[in-house]
């Protein structure tokens, strides 16, 4: 059986991830995904109501227009986790393939409100729910299992299309993480398993984003007991905390909640990506928060909670918001300007429990909004945190568990690729045989 | 009465500490240091024969020609812990002045051996032993104190002086430590009384060696928790193991010691300074190591014990060495060299428990250091460390607590400096008034 | 006669400088300027009609309240060169004192725009003119004198207040640059006289800026060859160039046109501030440029010009505009957006002659401004610029031909005044002795 | 006829280059260098008696192994210039070819020393001198043309193999230099004549250096009027100045040599490279010096040198001296040491006219090399250089004169080829069909 990898989008740049793979006839599609910077450097661009082919241009989404060059048909979009470089272009593109959505719950839900808010297609692609450690056909001869890994939000898992000519590991997004807080632990024992088991690996797809860092990427437990470190010394404080994380991030979102309580807060979630991904988080059942945790996504309510905070007293609270990287219209940013009721005072502490996304804009906004902070007398801690993608002693490990033929690496542009490249050629792999450095747009034929 | 503080050493790098406060008639020192990058920028350097003066021209130790301008018999000699900074200049300056040295047990201990290591001068002061939370009297109107701190060496104290004009607080070197993983939490609860009681804090003496980074520094237990989540990651691989790490941080050390048992692996203690801090530590009951534990400094001893690792299988071992820096002659280095019986081999793992101190000579060796290792297939995990010293948050804490009338950044140079200078003007002190910027070998009159 | 100097403004920042010398019952004020940074942090600030509390509040204007402490009648407002950190807050404070401005003619000429611009205050100083190397006298017994300094805006001077105490020297801001292109050399000749003359120097005011830089900062000649060499390097491109630079540096402008010549193109200088202070340049007789050179302010004339351009062949011509740093409202973003008559095409050439100023906001705004340039094909030549502030071993000259008997370093903050701390420390100087380290509000009590 | 290119050496590295083209049944290699870090990384390593087997384990020189897969026999080795990274394995690799060495008269010279120098093989293979603007035949259809180009060495050339496919172009080491101060500049029209000639360029390999850097590398003439700028400003400074610089940058050394007479100094030539290097250039007749211009690279004639220098007056005289990466054992470190007759004193003048490779382990040096210098009194003068290699600018002019068909980047590392993938791939180039991104021992078929 032929086998042929379509590196769509995601090759030259973390965002807009997407790959096909095709296994003779049968083609399954891996993530959807919006590269959000692509759209914020323009002013006033409002995507909803766009179309494909203008977002293609801007290079917002994925270029699919490779997708006619492969002769097959497409069996199932496979969106690995909620993130939107994974699932924000399904909205654009996922109505023109006539295949299923497969998804995790927790990602599921998450593409259900990608559709709903969608303003241009209407995308009415059947929504199936796959857990980890499940498998469902692919055509006649190919299965589809989805291994349990651990990312900066749950639901996660690895897509492996099993093929008469070996297993493609589709390996976006992940780090080995053995206490995830939140969820299972990555399945380690099962990848080990497709590595020996019938033809082992022909092929694996592998997440670059760390790949110049060394090391290991520490397990969220790690983040976990920082942010203990932190909010328990400020223990005697009897002013105001404000802490900011990835909405998405519902393991760090629970730690915060729960050591909000230890030194006697109650924890509001405010902004629209908190009440969202929390929302969805705790209607599918993934996490369980107090019965009585606000969650406020609408200006009004919002300011409603904050003025509730202002006359309770602050020193009673800790908003969660967004704004973590700084984003002129987030929660935390207005907060800075005195744009929300809540007054930033002398003393005030605020927890970004977030990196700063190495990029010169998003680093100017983040900088801007710490000084706004600053200036109004907060005390600010940052980087409480730990990242969500592999680094150089994580794809070793990954590495020896598949004994994969060949390896692809990306979620990255080729600077990124460069300490993936050292790494596989010291295990082995030679560029351009079975080490394939590539870019978006490519087809690599595998088995002919 | 009159108070003047004698800024001697350690104002304008990191290294060589020494001040000297007198109160009065009565002078007590804090510290007698040495820069041991001073020495080693020199081939073939000896310090133990060396004359203090040749010592005092090339900047490795103080130059306490000052104190002859202080009117005043010196009462106690009090180093706060035991890094070669605070203590190593002890064996060379000590014996000029007729007084006891008084310091924490462990401190002591360490002081001992660099009076026995000295080769030039009889050093024959009294050795007084002093617990935290003691007191002595300093003449017949002034109280020194010795108060809980936490810091990357066990046995920390800051010597508090209590005169009639107030406490001069002498705050090297330290971190806000609740979890401290080996002895007690820093004594936050004692600083806070010492701001509020009689006439407060006069003066403090404060450490500013992580006072340009934003934040709180974890505790302990976070690096322990980093730990622990690396070295269990590694409980299935089969072959060499090596960890290091400051040899003086007794809780690392033994944190490595019990996750090495974790994973099935004897830990055994290579180098000499491993022996002799460990050694040290057991040996006045600060810690409680497993009986069996192997500790060797001989180069001989050194090597049967390798030997024995290479004959009973290197899986079964974790060597705990000297050589975090990529020092050249320490054992890491020389296992890199293929100088030791111990073979590292492809996939063999090293763990680095402790920051690159950012000095370039200092990166260099450490980066050929690595690249020695990597070049025998050595799998390097580094940074798996926090500072012994406060960033900004805890430098905010500790005013808050102490609120004291005047200020003195110490244990930098100007640079470093900065950071503090921005955070005590936030909190309403004036440079050249009560927030006092000084250099080495200046005296700052605070009570005439 | 006593002598005391108030640090008023731009010990913290580089920005709002305000330094004010008492000698007697005389005081002469060197400089009043705008942190322009302080301003532009909040949205749609408008400080024309801004009250000057609230503009010193907000940290953008000089906090002169600290003026009411000195005993003496002010006798000058001296801005050193037109930069706006230098006389951005005349507007605002030169009216609350009864004292001329003196300043060289292309200062002045910039002052007199900055008070036509002034929306709240009537400023009716008498505007004096004053060419380097003359002097007045500032009452009875002392002395005002200008010496010619190079930097980079044409007309800059160090002022010099002769007392019968010595001389106090305001050395900011300037390079020492023998072949400047435009103008006289610095003369470092009268510095050594006035270093040996009478009673010498009794103070210095430096300019650190980059203080914290190895070597000397090279001449504008070397700039000059330099971008003698990229533009002449474009010599057979038959697309468009567009230049950028500091609109106020004069000597540059006057470079870039001649080089437009020498490759064949006609330049126009684009944008408000390129017409305002070539403009003014010209006007005054500082320069001269070819008859025909377009300067265009007003957006309408600008989009006309534009549009020429396009008619007749970017080929034919450079456009010489706004937006080094990526302002969003310059020139040279808005072309990147495209909002512009001017097409930037695949190839075409843009030149930044300057360098990126080192604060995260800026660099995310100059980054985005390239981003936009680029993904419309340009290419992009930076950084073709040397600064027009000392570095160290300028600062060594300064100190080798002036033997101040005082330093006050200025013109940064604390961080900044780290690398001329030690110089002057390595040059005989003691902290809190004769070189003092200050901020913003103080008095300094040089002469009692 | 098939064309086959060998990426022997250099493609995952800077240094031991080695290329090989394959023409039908006639090979040209280019290239045959030495990585020395790799060498120095060991201590005591003495290549010369090493076997070539040894130093290609060691990865010092490049493993040609893959050679044997090449069916055809060596016609001509062909070094580009005289660098180490391009003609430092001569000596034991090129006496396995049946081939002539042909090079231009410069680099022709430093290989005879080389092969001189090698003690372990005799390479008697022919020397056939070649200069830019000449061919040579290489078998029956194909002709071997040099193109002059400039780089920071005298004598460069860029090979190109003339086949009827079309041409190889070999596109090490050069900078696009309009203005080289010594010798002719680079021929550009003579590139653009072979990109449309015939069939044109069927494959270009890129010297990737600094693909990362934005711009265009400044000519040598910026350099020249950048030292003169520096040198100038010494004029009146009347102790001693020492000036260091790369030994083979002849052009730089004939700058220092011109400025020091500008200036009223004697320079003479330090150091066994030094003198290796200069008396090659003045023996062929590339350079002409003063006549009494002292070179001398033996200790004991260098000490006596130096002890005239100061019997006579250090301010007489510009020692020119190795050492520019502060190498442990070169002049410029040992005058740092104090281990010469010559004394670095206060306010003596050290002129660092070259960059500082970026390698921890040579910056360490480098720093600490300073250090002493600085210990002394030692003002340094750093940077005052520009990179003989092309950046983003000159790489897209090359692409644009040439227009070949297929790219392969080389002379770096992954992440050294990141930003001439970009580039090419913005000039249409495509990853894996046309742009070959590979690595050490790989061939690339072109024509079949």
């Amino acid at each position: 059986m032929d086998i042929e990898i379509a590196t769509i989008g995601g090759y030259e740049e973390v965002g807009r991830q997407m790959t096909a793979v095709r296994a003779g006839d049968d083609i399954v599609v891996f993530d959807m995904g919006l590269n959000l910077s692509k759209v914020l450097i323009h002013d006033n661009v409002q995507t909803e109501r766009m179309h494909s082919l203008d977002l293609i241009d801007m290079g917002a989404i994925p270029d699919d227009r490779v997708m006619s060059d492969l002769e097959g048909d497409v069996k199932a979009i496979v969106p690995t986790h909620g993130h939107l470089d994974h699932i924000g272009a399904i909205g654009k593109l996922a109505h023109r393939y006539d295949a299923p959505i497969v998804a995790s719950p927790y990602t599921l839900e998450l593409v259900r409100e990608e559709i709903n808010d969608e303003g241009k297609f209407a995308v009415d692609n059947d929504l199936v729910e796959m857990d980890a450690g499940e498998t469902m056909a692919i055509g006649d001869r190919c299965e589809l299992e989805f291994v349990n890994v651990t990312h900066s939000v749950i639901g996660a898992i690895n897509p492996v299309l099993h093929t008469p000519e070996g297993a493609v590991v589709y390996g976006l997004d992940k780090r080995v993480d053995h206490t995830p807080v939140v969820g299972d632990p990555i399945d380690m024992q099962r990848f080990r398993e497709i590595g020996r088991e019938g033809d082992g690996v022909l092929c694996y797809i592998e997440d670059c984003t760390n790949a110049n860092r060394k090391g290991r990427t520490p397990s969220e437990a790690v983040a976990r007991r920082q942010l203990k470190d932190v909010m328990h010394s400020m223990e005697d404080w009897d002013g105001g905390i404000v802490a900011t994380t990835f909405a998405s991030h519902i393991a760090r979102v629970k730690s915060l909640v729960e050591f909000a309580d230890d030194i006697g807060r109650e924890p509001i979630l405010l902004g629209r990506s908190m009440e969202k991904y929390s929302g969805a988080a705790e209607r599918i059942g993934a996490v369980t928060f107090p019965d009585n945790l606000g969650m406020f996504g609408h200006r009004k309510s919002v300011d409603r909670s904050l003025e509730r905070v202002m006359n309770e007293g602050k020193e009673n609270f800790l908003p969660i918001v967004t704004g973590h990287q700084g984003e002129p219209r987030a929660m935390l940013t207005r907060m800075g300007r005195g744009e929300t009721p809540y007054d930033i005072e002398d003393g005030d502490k605020v927890i970004f429990s977030a990196g700063v996304i190495p990029e010169p804009t998003n680093e100017g906004q983040r900088y801007q909004s710490e000084q706004l902070l600053r200036m109004q007398g907060a005390r600010i801690y940052d980087d409480v945190h730990v990242s969500g993608h592999l680094r150089q002693e994580g794809h070793y490990q990954m590495l020896d568990a598949l004994q994969p033929q060949h390896v692809i690496p990306a979620h990255q542009d080729m600077e990124g690729f460069s300490g993936y490249v050292s790494l596989a050629k010291s295990r082995g792999y030679t560029l351009g045989r079975d080490l394939h450095v590539t870019s978006n747009g490519n087809t690599i034929q595998l088995v002919e």
